[in-house]
């Protein structure tokens, strides 16, 4: 469901649009009116608002500058539906408040919808020539951010759902795996020397995976699959949220602000743990890779364990020559599943992976002007790296280079970790 | 609606529980789904909360210990719908939290109400003889404790629907009069001496109401109605929000905190005062009564206008004589309107009054023991009185001796004042 | 100090004037310079704070407008050392920050008292008769004011010292009575009726406890004594910090988003109570009179014991025949001592009494104009009336009618408290 | 004053010992004994605690370990004056309230500070020779982490007194230079390739500053001197702060929250800015560097400058082959001086750099086991890297290869920036 594998015509495009938009609409079947509007904590908005939203960004960035005639659905929108633009001129709602808006109503928001389908249809299709480059671009990266909302749909719905105590399951029809146990976990070796990292001039890719640009590595290894659970609960037993040893100051401190005891959903029920999944409350499988923690968790276990986590220079290097393959969102689990198989694996799908890696610019990064600037370049500071993708993205939405960020603290993302080490 | 109107018969205690139960949920049919769940501030409630509140009251007070093989619709409930009564065993969930709960749906909701109605008019009708006249008493503070909820149904969708700029309101349908000049202001003197205040023994009150007592008055009088919007905008115009003269210490200090600058829901908008009604936004009535203040406001109009707030003792004194009449629930304007005739008027309905009196124990006062005496003594303490009930009160809840209380700063219920002066 | 004492001549307020400022600085002696500074929490103001402050009182309120050709010491320190007054156009440094000031030096303080003093003898020598009777109630209300910081100085060293793991004692020399056992408590009956209370209108008294005025009162008895840490501690032994029952709603919160266990400045050390005094940390005496506790707690005590706090009125009334006599600052005990003898006692001294009254206008109050005005009517609003002073009041300073007043969770006063109960 | 000059003998190390003894004490000599103990945000603590910590330092590291005998002053003091070291066993005062506590007084520290001197000497003499090796290298971080100390304890009196309205100096006697013109700003360009960074094997370094390591760098130009407060003050007059447009997210919502309208210390008095010194207020000077500034605030300057900010890499590969030398704490000034001369200079002293990296673990990393891991390690999230000292660092402190690191919000250091670019 995304721009690549179109023939790059305007039907194709069009084609794509659709699948993007049902897509979208699809993974909110299974709410009840009264989960679309819910907000428990500022990071996880509303369902409601991010049908809306990614709707007023095709209104802000194409209809409004680039279809005659086009009248927005309501104007008033552009307030409650931006995210972040400072530049649009419409400032916004308060982030922390989406959650308090019970109108627009959830039918009011699918009316909205249809109004921008159609004005979007009818401008791939009729848009001139000249006006055509620019507003393929920006319907590219249009496309690429409902994605991105798509996998923000589903996390969002999983952290404000499991804040009501009757643990309501998002689609209780999932099928559960029997647990079992992880793999043996073996590493792979790099030479490293001057390497390339980031997107080329061609294809679509987000302004923060370019220019392409030489890194010089050290020697290193990766752990050939990701964390599992039982490797993490030996962590977790052998005390590692009580022991500041291993922490780094920031984590120890939120550690004991926030009383974490174990990743976000684990929860121990009659002395057995347990973790919630958007298919319910499921025993914890050992052999699954551990998800939904902190980098300073991630770091925290790397420090235990005497190794560390891989630099984006290191993962991207070491994935370069590997299928962009695994378990996305379009498995249908919704889930990550446990390793299965030999060589490097999970790279791409079942979790993101954090890595050591600060959220900057590559050398030589401009952001471009304008409002739609500041899609990715002003969050360079404060954030981590994290990359390939998780059981929550769209496969044809990743790439080799592609460049996920979150604050070292948020944890209700599909997480987790790879183990690295320096030679 | 309420109990004191029925013959006293079990079949009029049914009827009468059948009304209450009705006219809740009548208060409910303009909501849109998406309504139920709303909750900007932690004082004003969700919709859904109130009608599964109350609910909860009755199955914990009535069912459970009294109707033999009661089975509570959901056993969880009661830590979700459990306002604050430590003592049931039960906790309950944060009241600041009301809103983030997506589940039970607004139709299991309901489904609930129909649990607890099959089940309450079957204690009605069975309840033995013995038994009786503890769910007797029990019964008619349920159903009180459900008319004060209905109240609060209206203060809390108004202040919840007030948050979102698209200003929805409530009732569109609803009458807005036209605006006009508040009648002249007549002050009726008392000669006070020793009078007596508060419920006598007969007769369903709260138990803060009782006992009554002696009290010894100075001469006084009262303004023969409450103070309008044209007087209070005069204090507005004169800088009152802007001088901290007449304010009380913690007034002031709200002011500035909050950045007050008129009562809520006054908004400027084009240089013209409008206020939001619960049929949406009308244009500032100079006639109507002033509306939505905190007790700091009142106290400092009354101080710039050398004048003082009357106690609620010199309250109840002087609406001794005064039928129990005027703008309730009952007249369906959901709005208080301007002071018609002559003589001392709007003691009850259009607008609770704030008094210069703390909410504190009348002498010889006694809490009822176990958990349902956390009804009324434990606030006793920081909270103002307030008098007379309001244009969202039933006629049949109040009673001369009623005591409402709410904490100085808020300012949501429907509240106004009547200035007093000792002479 | 004070006013009452002297003969009414010049020459008496100025010794007045000279042993009320004396008396101060003799507080002060047994600070370190490091201690002047300190500010621990906002309501306990450092006493470098109180020296400057009081001066103020005088230099603003006095000095500036009565005393020609006056130079302020510092214009500057108009807004350093104002409380609290809106209106004297200065505005004030914050509360909070009062502590975040080392400048000006402990040295530069004491010269500003020079200034002040050698000013305000001056005055009092040459004030003509016209102004003259503004000029002597001023001071007498300057003065008064003094002997307020006075104890307010004391309580504030103690809390500030107290937030030091080191335990330093103000006065380590002070000595430590041997622990002993309370007297029996023994009831006391009045009738009441139609009494009289407050100030009447001659001699000096503040405001706040005028117009005097007629109460009814119900018969009612009071205890002849304080409550002892014995009794207390029964109640801290029953559970009384872990039971919601008895609490106040907010003071319920206040325990449990603070963490009380016992009163302020006790503490548990190797299985056996300790209290912090002035003179250092001591074994809980039994027999002492419990102290340094909230209204809450004050409260939550009389509930479990089955019986209530006395009204201001009740209070009055009965000590309305009682000599103003007790341990008070004068006896150099610096701590309450257990009641010994018959009768009703430790009415005054000793400590404060939280009555159950609400700190509100009598009937007919009214603040005096202009800044002066904002001593005590500002507050009639969330706070409590205690009477009867304390073990660091002066003497000269209290009267029966002195009302004074604190926020219900206030602790840091010497605060205790004695039952009653209306027959 | 610092280790790598000494002859490496143990007799020129207790030399050493005894020079920053002095130097820390010679810092204080302006002090009130009211300065002491003043901290008024977390950030600055107390002088009185600087004195003290670093005492601890010696005692906890070197004393207790490796001095027979050794009693510590006061065994309450390792609670007291640890900063942050989790596994010591001692915990630690809160960081914000390190100005909490007027004991011990002055003089007592002082005392502490002779009780470890003697000790250290003691040891520095007596110590055996298979203990000495580690002693060694505890007292230089020892010695280095005092240096540390020194420059925050200049750091922490300005922020101190800063918030003082009466604005002390902490030294009138410093001369102000007489304001003028920036030269021009010109640049010098580097080829890049594969270059090393880090200090190599041999001589005293921070543990993050290995290991030393290759970096492949881009071709890339940097400015020959500071931003100037002429230029700066462009950007300010230019809207910067008023402009979201150049700011990161999370500076712009730091800019809005803290209301910044200028680096701080800045203050416009009568139109005209003046800046506060540690001689107090002065003119602004057109040519010095502008200083005491966020990383947001350098960072959005560059932004609106069209150019970057250097790497920690392309910083450290430019300043490779220049003198250290400059203008440092030696110089007497505390305040930076304008560039004069030509080639690129102020890269030591003057201003701390904020670059464009991340404060992050070098490839093979890895932080020394127990509490004295501690130093640096554990703060490798969240900061960004500064480098080449400033006018209150000591020259002989420095490295080429040495690594500062703040928080991207924090002003209070003296901090600057020089502009980069990517040719």
């Amino acid at each position: 469901m995304h721009p690549t594998p179109t023939d790059g015509t305007r039907a194709g495009l069009a084609d794509e649009f659709r699948r993007v938009r049902a897509l979208t609409e699809h993974l909110c079947e299974p709410l009840a009116i009264e989960d679309y509007g819910l907000q428990v904590v500022p990071e996880a908005s509303p369902p409601k608002w991010h049908l809306a939203h990614v709707s007023w960004f095709y209104e802000t960035f194409l209809l409004m500058p680039s279809l005659d005639g086009y009248r927005p659905f309501d104007p008033r929108f552009a307030h409650l539906f931006n995210s972040y633009y400072e530049q649009t001129g419409s400032g916004f709602w308060p982030r922390a408040e989406r959650g308090l808006l019970s109108r627009p109503r959830v039918e009011e928001v699918y009316d909205y919808r249809r109004h921008v389908d159609t004005a979007m249809l009818r401008l791939i299709e009729c848009c001139d020539a000249e006006r055509w480059p620019r507003v393929e671009l920006r319907l590219r990266i249009g496309l690429n951010h409902e994605q991105q909302h798509q996998e923000l749909l589903l996390t969002d719905i999983k952290r404000n759902l499991a804040h009501n105590p009757l643990r309501p399951a998002y689609r209780a029809d999932l099928a559960a795996p029997a647990p079992g146990a992880p793999e043996p976990l073996n590493w792979v070796s790099f030479d490293g020397g001057l390497v390339e990292i980031g997107a080329g001039a061609e294809g679509f890719a987000y302004d923060n995976e370019r220019p392409r640009h030489r890194v010089f590595l050290e020697p290193f290894a990766l752990a050939d699959r990701l964390v599992s659970n039982a490797e993490f609960l030996a962590f977790v037993e052998d005390g590692g949220y009580h022991d500041p040893a291993h922490w780094l100051s920031d984590g120890w401190a939120r550690v004991r602000a926030e009383g974490w005891e174990a990743p976000l959903y684990w929860e121990r029920v009659d002395g057995r743990w347990q973790t919630l999944t958007l298919g319910g409350m499921r025993p914890l499988d050992p052999a699954e890779p551990v998800c939904h923690l902190s980098y300073y968790e991630a770091d925290a276990y790397a420090s235990w364990a005497g190794k560390s986590l891989p630099t984006e220079a290191q993962w991207e290097h070491a994935a370069a020559g590997v299928a962009l393959a695994g378990n996305f969102l379009d498995s249908g689990l919704l889930h990550p599943r446990p390793a299965r198989g030999s060589g490097i694996r999970q790279l791409f799908g079942d979790l993101w992976e954090w890595t050591a890696s600060a959220y900057l610019a590559y050398p030589g990064y401009r952001a471009p002007g304008g409002a739609i600037g500041e899609y990715n370049g002003k969050f360079m500071c404060n954030q981590m790296v994290l990359r390939g993708g998780s059981c929550v993205s769209s496969r044809d939405h990743l790439r080799l280079s592609y460049r996920n960020f979150f604050y070292p603290h948020e944890r209700w993302q599909f997480k987790g970790f790879r183990l690295a080490e320096v030679e």
